[in-house]
């Protein structure tokens, strides 16, 4: 099973970035090639039922597998960075977190209009940026055809808001 | 000839991300998957023929074609990220900037020690963060076989520090 291979390879780490919070560290997947291999095949054959023709991925773990999911179906990629990383003309959505705000940015123009889009992440917890990322593929004009993770942290109960956007929420593991 | 595709692609920027800089925006390549396909082969082809067998990837443009190379090659992709955002324990390196300093980071134990490594980012401009990646190599116990860049900003000679590293400094473009 995918699922168990990958749980096994994930790394807790305790307090980080805050005393009691244990963070899943999904950088050891890529010391394995056959497994982040697996993991993209994965993702790819998920994408592909759903009839996916632009992928957008989040700054900055989104864009580990995010890239090679978009060369393996053959399809755009479209970055997503947090705002004035991104030297062009951008658009902007702004979302609320726990203190504070933040603002994600796209280039204007990168996403075709009308696509099917896979918003893809590494981690899907309360989901504010996936769904701040769905409103900036709908301002764009396009649809949110899917959202994919390598976990869901579901005691967090992100998958709640996301299927506003689209039922489609896919995952490799579950905590 | 991949360099002219490549260069037809990149947008330049002025004046970010201050006044009186042209900044090289790479994202466009990853809208047309067949070139970034191609860009892709080529650094594989040419880390195949140095019998590189780990890469290290910039944070965070440096990941979007580090990844695709590595699972491509069938080697460990490792990250190198700024000061603070890798979760584990790690091994640093600090190096000084136009005005301060900035240090970089690897997960301690990641790479094999032993290694001949892959440093690979989008752009090579002073070469201050190259050489500060081939530092950090060297000090996880390898050796740094090649870098392999995007672009080549040829009049910051950059390359000339590199090459207390190693001689195989590669570039797609180079202006």
């Amino acid at each position: 099973m995918l699922s168990t291979r990958v749980k096994d390879v994930i790394r807790d780490i305790p307090d980080f970035p805050k005393p009691g919070i244990i963070f899943k560290d999904i950088t050891p997947l890529f010391l394995d090639a056959k497994l982040s291999e697996a993991i993209s095949d994965d993702f790819v054959q998920h994408a592909r039922s759903l009839n996916v023709n632009a992928i957008c991925g989040v700054e900055s773990r989104g864009f580990l597998f995010g890239t090679i999911i978009a060369q393996k179906l053959g399809v755009p990629f479209i970055l997503i960075r947090k705002k004035g990383k991104l030297p062009g003309t951008t658009i902007a959505y702004s979302y609320d977190l726990e203190y504070g705000s933040a603002t994600i940015e796209m280039h204007h123009g990168d996403l075709p209009k009308g696509s099917r889009v896979l918003i893809h992440d590494d981690l899907l917890a309360t989901g504010g940026t996936a769904v701040a990322a769905a409103e900036l593929v709908k301002l764009a004009g396009s649809e949110v055809a899917a959202f994919s993770f390598i976990i869901n942290l579901s005691f967090l109960n992100g998958e709640e808001k996301l299927k506003k956007h689209t039922d489609e929420v896919y995952h490799i593991v579950s905590y």
